[in-house]
């Protein structure tokens, strides 16, 4: 079990280093999902986002807004309101833009069906554009991620390009995109506590801080099916990303 | 080989089947890749778009824009005008949205290693948010995707919230965006050709289009280290989603 010594290895060095990026933590609404996914002997997180509104101070003669070397005007992984963006729009001198960016976890897995698992759930949470990266010497990551998102330019050479109105409206998107995003990742952490109770892959701490039993293999497979299928049809409607089963007719919507 | 033997039918049968999106063709600008990708044995491509700018008449009221049951003013897949978004605006009567969506393609893998081919390109090419998935029956689908996008609310039941100078500075955005996807595009699509010329993974009608030799084995390993990677730098800086490599201290960026 060589693999899974060295997996266990990276394991307790990576949660044992500081957290060096600039929070400096797990966001709040996320910390006991975190918590539960590194209780477990097949995961652990290797970085987080629970959601967030940003305004960059970009420039946008570049494709994309840098995070480097730009000012960053307002991060809130709570919702916001209008006059915190118009506060910080006040700071722009460059090419503003106002993002919402959903919920993303970086999961490393002791072995690709811990990772299938895990894909699994998120998947069928709603969370489509997930998937799995395999990297050197077998390292087998999960990426939870979202198709979600706004992405809204607003001033230019520090010009407001919008008015009052507009920013009341684009705050109400944001705010109603934080609490669909909240509710969807609640959902993942109970489909995953669900997933992984019928799988029976935690450690013992974390079982016991369950009510339910491990049923035997055949019953939580069973049991697996009914838990992890947690997300209403109409959040799974087809959109430029397949659904799970790869059903060439689903595939076709792309081009809707 | 019975595994292989169930992929070259499931390939057989969709690659046959007529295409039944609302487009009902895969897009001018990735044909030639899409078919080059197909006449690979490894391979076949189940949904792909080469990238869009798309104004679609929502709702806000729910969380995401529904594509399903509500009017699309516009769809181009080429560079657009300001007045082109105008003229579709003026047909808004519910909660316009523009959106940029880059390149996306799904092809369908023989085995997880020749996914794991692909995947590198793919995120050596700058699309970081790209992904394997392990579907029933263990099928093995890559998912090329871009970390890009624009999402830009501009009218509301109908009333438009942004002047004209604004719409002028949004399309220019998008058709800088859609220069760069097509850039970054033509890139995967020359470094998959170098990482299967190295992998020697062709049909023989493939490979007789190819100038370069096969190599061995060890030499092609060598040549496809210098091949694959052609991002440069500062299009793979950290963002929310990892760098191939797993680093925990990139992961770190996520917070910046």
């Amino acid at each position: 079990m060589a693999l899974f010594d060295a997996f266990e290895k990276r394991k307790e060095q990576c949660l044992s280093r500081a957290d060096l990026s600039r929070k400096g933590s797990v966001d709040a609404d996320i910390e006991s999902l975190v918590r539960f996914i590194n209780e477990c002997d097949a995961f652990f997180t290797t970085s987080s986002c629970s959601g967030r509104v940003t305004l960059i101070d970009g420039r946008f003669d570049e494709f994309e807004v840098k995070k480097q070397n730009c000012p960053w005007l307002l991060v809130a992984h709570q919702k916001c309101q209008k006059d915190d963006v118009i506060t910080a729009l006040q700071k722009s001198s460059g090419d503003a833009v106002l993002k919402f960016e959903p919920f993303v976890l970086h999961v490393q897995c002791r072995q690709l069906q811990d990772a299938q698992l895990l894909h699994s759930v998120a998947l069928n949470s709603g969370f489509r554009n997930s998937g799995i990266t395999i990297g050197k010497k077998g390292r087998t990551m999960m990426a939870v991620r979202s198709t979600h998102g706004l992405e809204v330019p607003l001033s230019r050479k520090g010009k407001l390009l919008v008015n009052e109105e507009y920013i009341q409206y684009l705050v109400q998107i944001a705010n109603q995109k934080m609490d669909e995003n909240k509710k969807r990742t609640d959902r993942f952490y109970s489909c995953l506590q669900s997933a992984l109770r019928c799988e029976g892959i935690f450690e013992k701490s974390v079982l016991e801080s369950q009510t339910r039993p491990v049923y035997t293999r055949r019953r939580r497979r069973k049991a697996m099916k009914e838990d992890v299928l947690c997300t209403s049809p109409d959040e799974r409607a087809p959109d430029r990303e397949e659904e799970v089963e790869f059903d060439p007719v689903v595939f076709t919507e792309l081009h809707l």
